[in-house]
């Protein structure tokens, strides 16, 4: 076998180079909030600085963080933070004139006052809380609607996986018949760790320490977090209201290790899914349960934090997103991404 | 294991319908010109009809088809097409008060002019044209941006799969390292079918019956499709200007089927694959060719006109997309994604 040239390829100017200067292009500073400031909050204040002189070549775009929410302004932070632009009080926060406020603090209260007041200002909001927008979801987005705003929340569902914008581009007309994946990347960690020979409570302190397992898991393994994301992408699938979706969540075993003894004695891999399916009549049903899933499923071959969603649709088939699901700058690449999207 | 609700579930009334009705919202039309009609075009045509209803619900949008470019108006075609808007004269053709102009002719004229043209009287431009992307790519950008229209394209790399979409947002700035993947459905279903035992010719003439090998096939089996669409991923991951990144081409073998029994031999699929790595000082090398891929790698689990797309960047470690690659849905249903993307 020899390697040859396309005609056009050997036209070609040698290698081509990403260092290539181009024309400048001037650059619009659009200037940001933020709420929240940590892990995720913290990794996209880094990624923002570190990627300051991309985006202004490839976007034309620099973003300005000009006011920052924390709970406690003095404290240590692994970013340094202008002292000036912090402050501890929601409505300081919300005299803002940025033109995006990201939400960065996850829970109802004081994340939902935040976004409900920066979107009635007209201000773009991007968040990845599950939380809220499992519970307000289609409110906050008619509000934004109302008012011309952009609510982006890529990183709400699947971290890094780009599920969020393909239910709610090409896929959110086509007939979605079943969405299937694994939406938790901590229980994923603690899983596929408990299938390598680990101990439980060592692979849940492992997960703590790496920053992807909250001090207080239990909304992950009780499999709340991942009903809010199932919920969520029924909405965007279907339409329907997710505080209205009825999920059916089994939780996972306190103590998961005979189960996942059980799956290898089975030649499979204990894994925790969540699902849900258009049913008759527009009905929608969603789970959340542990599943032993036989060992070449490719379910089976996600491992340690990642996620994945397998989207089966009239018009494309089943389509598959894989990739990083939790952590501090999976997610802050996805919010990034969003910023990007709102002002572009 | 016995199922329990969430309270939140709990507290939610019964099965959730999709089909509540909703406040009705005001319902924006949307004027579409289409160049071509033929596998892509037409199942763009039935798509929209199918989904208007849909797509006025959920986003407020009617598609009002306003001028249709064909070879031949007299021709007897799939979708029904009113006689009064078609036009065989790409002239006549821009005369259109169309927003939005969706290109589906391939090849670079009258593609070209037609798309150069729409974006300097500031339409937007949705196109799934590789060889058009390749060959012009960034001069089109830079006409989009300075006329404040919108150049979509994610149908050109990929089908269904949302890897355009993925790149030129969160992954466009995040340090992608490689870009591997199956980029060529008609390739791919081809070596699916040797694997199982077909003959090349018969597989070839299926596919041509299917739709998603064309008449004339050599651009898929030469590598040149291929090789467009990794320039184009190129472009997106690097900034790098497509027509100048040097892509290493192998075509398939005039017959592939002794290349497929050796891999068969050792375990192996005989996938066609195609990649790009970043390298030092801003370089990119990209590259095209049959590999044996060992039977339990992910790649080999990619079948029939599959695409599948692997990317792996600093923040975001290995993201994986696969889905339907070829065929007039997938590629319409992508389109159809753009379109909507571009007006909202």
């Amino acid at each position: 076998m020899t390697t040859i040239l396309t005609a056009r390829a050997a036209a070609r100017i040698s290698t081509s180079r990403a260092g290539t200067p181009r024309a400048s292009r001037p650059v619009r500073t659009v200037r940001v909030a933020l709420a929240g400031c940590g892990t995720v909050g913290a990794s996209l204040v880094a990624l923002i600085r570190q990627q300051q002189e991309f985006f202004e070549q490839r976007h034309g775009v620099r973003f300005e963080l000009v006011r920052i929410l924390v709970r406690d302004t003095a404290k240590e932070r692994a970013v340094a933070l202008p002292r000036h632009l912090l402050t501890s009080n929601a409505d300081d926060f919300l005299l803002t004139d940025a033109e995006v406020v990201v939400e960065a603090i996850g829970g109802l209260d004081p994340a939902e006052r935040l976004v409900r007041g920066a979107l009635a200002q007209g201000r773009h909001v991007v968040t990845a809380n599950k939380e809220l927008l499992a519970a307000h979801g289609p409110a906050l987005q008619r509000l934004a609607d109302k008012r011309g705003a952009t609510l982006n929340f890529e990183a709400a569902v699947g971290g890094g996986v780009p599920v969020v914008r393909t239910l709610r581009g090409e896929l959110g007309g086509h007939g979605v018949r079943t969405i299937t994946g694994i939406l938790n990347g901590t229980c994923n960690y603690l899983l596929t760790q408990l299938a390598d020979g680990v101990r439980f409570s060592d692979a849940l302190a492992d997960a703590q320490a790496k920053g992807f397992a909250e001090a207080d898991p239990s909304r992950d393994l009780q499999g709340l977090d991942a009903a809010d994301k199932i919920a969520i992408l029924s909405w965007l699938a279907w339409g329907v209201d997710p505080a209205e979706v009825q999920v059916d969540v089994e939780p996972l075993p306190a103590d998961p290790e005979p189960l996942a003894r059980q799956a290898q004695a089975r030649n499979g891999v204990l894994k925790y899914l969540a699902g849900a399916v258009r049913g008759e009549h527009g009905t929608v049903r969603a789970w959340v349960r542990p599943v032993i899933v036989p060992r070449d499923h490719e379910l089976a071959r996600v491992r340690d934090e990642e996620n994945a969603v397998h989207i089966d649709s009239d018009s494309l088939g089943l389509l598959r997103l894989q990739g990083r699901g939790a952590g501090g700058s999976a997610t802050a690449s996805a919010v990034l991404g969003d910023l990007l999207a709102a002002v572009k």
